[in-house]
């Protein structure tokens, strides 16, 4: 199964694209930043942003792209541009009909390093273990999309499927699945479901 | 001219058209909302969105596309959505080379009523007047997609191209370049340029 992850951003919008084989084995394929330039106007940067994803999408042909969630607390300068940057993946998966799912940085903490509120600096290192690269993937800002896309690899089944295969999680994996749980119900503050 | 005016929604997206003629004559063509499902994932909502708009954008042919900007501090259930559909008219515009504006919801008032804070009823009532129709646009919400075309198609040129042509504006006119200046800056509150 290839995933393809996206670190919303409209100067910048991370893509990581990683394989997930059988025990969950996950490899890594490619990593790469889709720009826009500040200088443009709004739409223009858009179509830029949209025609690298898909781009992208249309190369490596992912079976899910993985997005990291926007909230409408984040960054008030940047906030609209990220979430229409996000806007832009989603059409781009949608157009080919391919699965979108949406992961916020917490959970993808939490499937990488068993702690949702670990450091960026662990985090990028989890990521080159998991993926067994001798140092963490480059550009570091990128290291964000393979890290949502590696928590839709590692996403505990029994989140997404009413808790049937909870008993077999490991307790990182259950502990993800109760925060995935909470997120749902919206109940956790930045990890309540009033993302897009 | 053609305008093709945008109140961006996720859940109702307005679209109102409209010829400009000579002496700053407008006519009404059209009027409609574009609509996606609640029920459905938010990746085929913006799908949903973005080829209504693309339906209209094609069918009408606009020589310009005008939005209502969104702003970060808008409700915060909604405006990601919102940010999310306004990309979506803004790519399909970009797409086809059709040149975008965005306009403030005080823009379009202060351009159709002389008042800036003008109330919804008064705005909808002078959108009828001004393109000759015997009552107000139906569906009513619709209507704000109508004002953003007719604030484009009445925007002073002297806010868009330094003030040279000012001296010519009517004092509703000189009112609403002063404020478009004002945004422009980012000096008055909401109508500051933080929107995208």
């Amino acid at each position: 199964m290839i995933i393809l992850g996206v670190d919303p951003g409209l100067t910048r919008c991370g893509v990581g694209v990683i394989e997930a084989g059988a025990h969950r084995r996950l490899s890594f394929i490619h990593v790469d930043v889709v720009r826009s330039s500040p200088d443009q106007s709004q739409d223009l940067r858009l179509l830029a942003v949209y025609e690298g994803l898909s781009e992208k999408i249309e190369r490596f042909a992912p079976d899910a792209v993985s997005i990291e969630r926007v909230f409408a607390q984040d960054n008030r300068n940047t906030v609209l541009g990220t979430a229409q940057a996000a806007g832009m993946a989603m059409l781009a998966a949608a157009q080919r009909g391919i699965p979108v799912a949406l992961h916020t940085p917490t959970e993808s903490k939490l499937a990488i390093t068993g702690n949702g509120k670990a450091e960026k600096a662990q985090v990028e290192r989890m990521v080159a273990r998991i993926l067994g690269l001798n140092e963490p993937p480059k550009p570091a800002d990128a290291a964000d999309a393979l890290a949502v896309a590696i928590c839709h690899a590692l996403r505990p089944q029994g989140a997404l499927q009413g808790g049937e295969r909870e008993q077999h999680l490991t307790p990182a994996q259950r502990q993800w699945a109760m925060a995935a749980q909470r997120s749902r119900r919206g109940g956790s503050g930045r990890n309540a479901d009033r993302g897009m």
